[in-house]
């Protein structure tokens, strides 16, 4: 699968091949009717609705659009357009011939635009119904796990089922074992005897063992799902918006060399052979609007919001194009103060509904970040804007390097201050800023700030750096406070920044895997963490093991006739 | 591997290769010095100080008699006996050689072992106190992180590393960066840092980064060492008993047969065609004495201590020695009432040393078994006694089946009810009860007890139970209540059972590991989770990784002279 074209994650409505959106009113209802022969790769047809990356590419599009373009919207009916299935989950013969990167690539981002879902009801007042109207089956039902509201239909023949484990010898692996204890509170022993259960539950039972909410026979169906849907619109807590106020998510501009992908605002130069990614990420041009109300003219173009679509498109688009790239260098490039004009005027108007979608979308695309499978390291030179939002990118980062003094010549080495274009910010030494977008409104998944992350336990130091905020702080100061891992002088760092980078590009790359999915979520934990630390990587591991993906493994021998054959060994 | 004879985890200090073990009033000392050619199998020495399951299995002895046989001693020194080395971590050879279930069940009973050293500080107020005066890396530094206090010699060549992921390709198995995080409170770019840096760090900069508490210089070394021990000993809240109160652990009397393993308290029946095993736990033939004193003079002898010891070594045995048998049926025999009398006893005293523990040893076997990963199948029959602490294990199990009224006939299969000879408690409905046992004292890795857990999120059905507490319940009262799975009648029992036996020894063990070690840790995290459900996940996708186990890669190179051959995708 590594062969194929590059896997563009850029879609709209009138695209579409495999689900249809109609909004009425504050009601959107998006009809999952995958189209058979419209597979992302050669090689397996979409039956019963089951998905691959290309269907979840559309999804994650109809989630975002429906938060920027409809504003109106309060509840979004997910259901089926085909008869008597809902979706039978992810693709079993993708998955059997997909590469284990491809299948973990698919996961996590499943997982996210599930999680994606839940913001949505939780922080846009978009409340997601699942109108089940035919069996969902393994990620069809975990699919429907990520709704605030389970309604079944009632037709004796209808069933919700996680049949991984029974069938393929794998794992639920969007969230399915988490949802159903921590969300749904499924007793454990009844979850357990459901996801040993390849043909399901329905009717009642699945209402008594709360694995739907709720059923209605196919005669009253549809009054069922409108009446669902108003009760649960009167309960959002969305602002009173209108259409007219939604913004349109116009096409990104991005352009994809060899060894380039530019945005506006957001430029990544790939270095093959240092196995590493120069990311920049360039600070608006110029300060924010005085009110939110501008806002909504400048829409997609608001500084903000694009630089934010770009970054997620570029992190999605490296996640999946370019596996071998293992180190992506974080820069930025701009004035500190028209990044902190803008976190002014976003973080302040919370009860705008734009302005919260603002933030809400970079907190995730943070999140995205911090899920990736790369190393991230922060480089903070002269030039730099590291303030409020944009710090958020350094302390995302498993290691950051700032610049002590300015450099005193221009013999750098490709590791080097990029960006600006010899402007006289090179000449002044760099610094960063805590704002008040560091200090709540961006949470990471482990619910903690990345300020309360990376001062774990230690509430004296995460005190002191916090009556800084607002102040402009240099190296030396930034590494004394911990905000910054080395400070390093002129003299010094190129060879030290080197070293790191050769260094990084040396280790095993699984093992940076893991030693960063360990890390980066320091202290408590959530759904979310449980679901990519602890449910994927149980997942990762029965991927790798014969007993599914070997030859005679479950997930090879689905739908062949032959039994797996299992190594009984308890491990 | 899986073909030496059967390992053995019982032993005593007269028989320690590897440890040295004295006591001097309330300071206890466990020195290291690991025997080169003491091998728990044929194929590698144990140089520097480096260990294998053989040293591990002493050194989980030591912590337990330490607990019982010394309750004068309130701190434990945990030190080498080897100049200049302090521990070298896991031996590499044998993990280089070994199985991968092997190393899987290696890494847990060692991260067991560390969970207990932190037991002891906590809750018994033995305090542990590394004296590190000698390099300690990888697994010897995790050794370190268990303890309470890290003092480290100051002698410009001892240093603390984690060299794992530079030097193997692997992660830190036993806790490494999880405590040095959540426990320790190092600043992840940092521990990042750390992690990559074979070299390792000592010194002042090991102090500042908080790797260790304090260093000491050579000269000054013993006086620091006994000074901080006197330190920790003020500090300690254990009961000021006095060394001739201690209980001796006298050897357990065990008769392992092809098909059988036997104890007083304890049998399993190996069902080798069926893949599982039938594990019989007999309650008290007596009532417990009416005071905690004479506790003292039962000893060891005591049901509950020689019934814990019993099933604790049983689970160790199963698991190492018996991978193929995946499912462990738990059942109980004897007189409810029985087990209530010594529950009353042990859990209204928590302020004798000795119930406190026994109370802490049942509670950390318990917990051996939640992290065991195989199926575990409670059957509740006529005859049998889960009540109050051994109802604990019908609540860890995957799933219950409580036989609703009486076998009406002789004529049962295998799956009947076993252990009562005949008596007439077999005519008689099986009860469970639930009593304080289950209420507090023996919490899940989780934190919660297991109806905590059981009920999570649903604080009206956990109220309902404990509102119930001291009652007799019969099967259809169990069920409603959530307290079992399944009440089947005698017509139904031995289908039905037969069915969910036969099934489980169908599904893949892998994918079984995986969903059992979710959905047994619903709800919150603790550091204990982490380490056994997200670190040991990434551990094993690692150890299956050809960049760490195939013939090129780390984790088999190493010491080769030749590098790892990495794919360098990252996944």
């Amino acid at each position: 699968m590594s062969d194929q074209s590059r896997v563009d994650f850029q879609v709209d409505p009138s695209r579409y091949r495999h689900w249809r959106l109609t909004v009425d009113g504050e009601v959107a209802t998006l009809a999952m009717a995958v189209d058979e022969d419209g597979g992302l790769v050669p090689g397996y047809e979409l039956k019963l609705n089951s998905y691959d990356l290309g269907v979840d590419i559309e999804l994650n599009d109809a989630v975002q659009r429906l938060r920027f373009e409809h504003p109106e919207v309060r509840v979004v009916v997910l259901t089926s357009g085909r008869e008597k299935i809902f979706c039978a989950g992810a693709n079993i013969k993708m998955l059997a011939t997909s590469s284990h990167p491809w299948k973990v690539n698919f996961c996590k981002f499943t997982n996210e635009t599930r999680n994606g879902i839940e913001d949505a009801t939780a922080n846009s007042g978009q409340i997601w119904l699942a109108a089940v109207n035919g069996t969902a089956s393994g990620g069809g039902y975990e699919l429907a796990l990520a709704c605030e509201h389970i309604l079944l239909i009632d037709d004796r023949s209808s069933v919700v089922s996680l049949p991984e484990l029974p069938l393929l010898g794998v794992l639920p692996g969007t969230g399915g074992l988490t949802r159903v204890t921590d969300k749904r509170h499924v007793r454990r022993d009844v979850a357990d005897y459901f996801a040993t259960r390849a043909e399901g539950v329905g009717g009642r039972k699945a209402v008594l063992w709360r694995l739907v909410d709720e059923v209605a026979p196919r005669p009253s169906w549809d009054d069922a799902v409108a009446a669902r849907a108003a009760d649960l619109a009167a309960r959002s807590h969305r602002p009173g918006a209108t259409s007219a106020d939604g913004v349109a998510l116009t096409p990104l501009g991005k352009s994809v060399e060899a060894d380039s992908i530019t945005y506006r605002h957001v430029t990544a130069r790939l270095d093959r052979g240092g196995g590493a990614v120069d990311i920049t990420v360039t600070g608006p041009d110029a300060a924010a609007p005085d009110d939110v109300a501008s806002l909504q003219k400048l829409g997609a173009d608001s500084w903000p919001l694009a630089m934010t679509r770009e970054l997620d498109d570029l992190i999605l688009d490296l996640r999946i194009n370019e596996p071998e790239l293992g180190t992506w260098v974080l820069r930025t490039s701009g004035d500190p103060d028209l990044v902190l004009s803008w976190d002014d005027l976003l973080y302040g108007s919370a009860s705008d509904w734009l302005a919260n979608e603002i933030v809400h979308y970079y907190k995730r695309t943070l999140k995205r970040l911090d899920v990736t499978s790369r190393s991230l390291i922060a480089l903070i030179e002269p030039g730099s804007c590291f303030a409020g939002s944009l710090l958020e990118l350094a302390l995302a980062a498993d290691r950051s390097f700032m610049l002590s003094g300015v450099f005193e010549d221009d013999d750098r080495s490709k590791y080097g201050a990029a960006g600006a274009e010899g402007g006289p910010a090179e000449h002044v030494p760099a610094v960063i800023v805590v704002s008040s977008a560091n200090l709540g409104a961006l949470p990471m998944a482990n619910g903690l700030t990345r300020l309360e992350t990376r001062f774990y336990g230690d509430a004296n130091q995460l005190a002191a750096v916090t009556a800084r905020a607002g102040q402009a702080l240099a190296a030396e100061e930034s590494a004394e406070l911990g905000l910054v891992t080395f400070a390093p002088d002129d003299i010094d760092w190129t060879d030290e920044i080197r070293v790191a980078m050769e260094e990084r590009a040396s280790f095993s790359p699984d093992a940076l895997t893991g030693l960063e999915a360990n890390y980066r979520f320091t202290g408590p934990e959530t759904m979310e963490t449980k679901i990519f630390g602890r449910l994927t990587a149980w997942q990762n591991w029965i991927f790798n093991r014969p007993n599914a993906a070997g030859p005679a493994g479950a997930l090879r021998r689905y739908g062949t006739g032959q039994r797996a054959d299992f190594d009984r060994k308890r491990v």
